[in-house]
């Protein structure tokens, strides 16, 4: 196969369609994450922002603003918006995870302190206020406020979730929105917004990155018990943290007294011993709660790409349908 | 003397005739502070909010809203949006003191754990975000967002500078901006531009807040060295915890070689022995560090009550006037 020929990826064809605005924004970033004052603040940031993250989520606002036809600056500041909120709760996530690796490197928390991590999480936070400000845009402000309660809100849901063999799915998915679903919908809304799309593309807009966001985090979260490596984490993270994923509420609610005492031990009481991941993901097969999970990453990317439907014929909006597809390739 | 002719301090007769906004801003709080689905947000929040904290943030603003004549509703969400942001600074500062106690009660980071301060912090930052949106006003968001920065700023500088003998005064004043007057002057300005003040009085509201902040910060300061017992510290906490306050900095710069040694062992390395609080004491006594320092303290209350010549003669007015002193009335 002649390689010229090898269709890249929805990621890298974004990145490319969008390479001139990508560099005002990563230009935003550098300038924005200065501090005359204090450089902690730029060398924790820079840490984590020029580790290669993939940024996604300022090309989901890059995107939908073009492909509404807007012309104006201001994508660009809510391109960094969303990615300095996204960094921000990186470095506190990492604080609450006690993680010691992110992106393949040593974390913040790690290489500084969690006092560093937790400051220079709040002052990234006030930095994307001050840049969604200066758009002028009291809704931009609205869905962003909103999004950033959905955000902490679940992951304090999270928090008091862990090891609770109650959990729901109704549960998992407030937690899903808030880790993942609800910066990915603020994204591609506020670039409708900014463009002054009519109110169909603008909840349609919403409607993709919120099916987008569930569907990345189904598959994470799947791919933890199994199939190909997960990236960026440990097969069997959430196992051990007695993380209730959806594979785990699915599997519990078929499980049998025995069963249902293994999950207790292990997730409920975290008492994980050697062999119990291999035996969780016997279960989970046994109940078909892989497959089913699988399913409905699935049915999310599906109902990511229809939502489409709405917005202008346009080569972004195929590549964002494409992408819909890319974040389930892995367990498709 | 009859006890019913003893002056109410200022603070409580602020809060007196400011009692029916307070009420609003109380039920606005508690309100705002709930969350359906995560009811460790509140649990965490009403620890810390109703532990009887002075509520003097969310009185500066309604006191500059209604000196400056306001009649609408939107001086309450300020208000409550002030004191949410000086909740979460008080959550993340405990994680990153790892204090055990705050106003006289055990710390939520000690009650819960740290991950629960750290995410209640910023849900209560998000919380305080969507209630200024709600006041539609643009240059408000404005304010609030740069005081966001000053004060994460500061605290990454205050991180920084500990320890660290060559800090200035110039570093010291940018500290306690972050730490104090940031929030301070932001509480007065908003309040004065929720009025619709003109702007000579804004700008007078600002400084206002602004030079009591300081004169508050620098009392707290000059407390831990002595005189009066600080209110919610233990005496010589800051001398322990290396922080280069502006005594410590006025004596170093008058030190001779041998009290320089005693600075960069106890300050510097952080050995601390028995009896160096009480030869800290006698070294800023004998260069008159502690006397320079009340004065500054007593000279940023006289600008602070100067500030307010320029706004209209209101009993709020004498009020703030009257609080300028107070702050300062602990060192005089």
């Amino acid at each position: 196969m002649d390689l010229a020929t090898v269709p890249a990826k929805p990621h890298d064809r974004l990145a490319s369609a969008l390479s001139g605005d990508m560099a005002a924004v990563n230009a935003m970033i550098r300038e924005r994450m200065a501090s005359e004052h204090a450089p902690r603040i730029p060398e924790v940031t820079a840490h984590l922002v020029e580790a290669g993250g993939k940024r996604l989520r300022p090309m989901l606002t890059l995107a939908a603003a073009r492909l509404c036809g807007y012309g104006g600056p201001y994508h660009v500041h809510l391109a960094a918006t969303v990615e300095f909120i996204h960094t921000a709760t990186l470095l506190h996530d990492d604080v609450v995870d006690d993680s010691k690796q992110r992106r393949g490197r040593p974390t913040a928390n790690l290489l500084w302190d969690n006092t560093s991590s937790v400051l220079v999480g709040d002052y990234l936070f006030a930095r994307s206020f001050q840049l969604m400000v200066e758009t002028g845009s009291l809704r931009v402000l609205d869905i962003l406020a909103n999004a950033s309660a959905t955000i902490a809100e679940g992951e304090v849901l999270q928090l008091t979730a862990a090891r609770n063999l109650a959990t729901t799915e109704d549960t998992y998915l407030r937690v899903v929105r808030g880790k993942t679903a609800a910066l990915f919908s603020a994204a591609t809304e506020v670039g409708g917004i900014i463009a002054g799309a009519p109110e169909a593309q603008v909840r349609a807009l919403h409607a993709y990155g919120d099916a987008l966001g569930i569907a990345f985090q189904i598959v994470d979260d799947l791919l933890d018990y199994g199939g190909t490596e997960a990236i960026g984490k440990s097969r069997g993270d959430d196992f051990r943290e007695g993380k209730l994923t959806l594979p785990v509420i699915r599997a519990l609610a078929r499980a049998d007294a025995d069963e249902r005492a293994f999950w207790a031990r292990a997730i409920g009481k975290g008492r994980v011993e050697d062999g119990d991941l291999e035996r969780a993901q016997a279960i989970l097969a046994r109940h078909g709660a892989l497959e089913s999970t699988r399913q409905s990453a699935l049915d999310w990317a599906a109902t990511a790409r229809r939502s489409l439907g709405a917005l202008p014929d346009h080569a972004l909006r195929d590549m964002l349908s494409d992408l819909a597809d890319y974040v389930v390739e892995r367990i498709s």
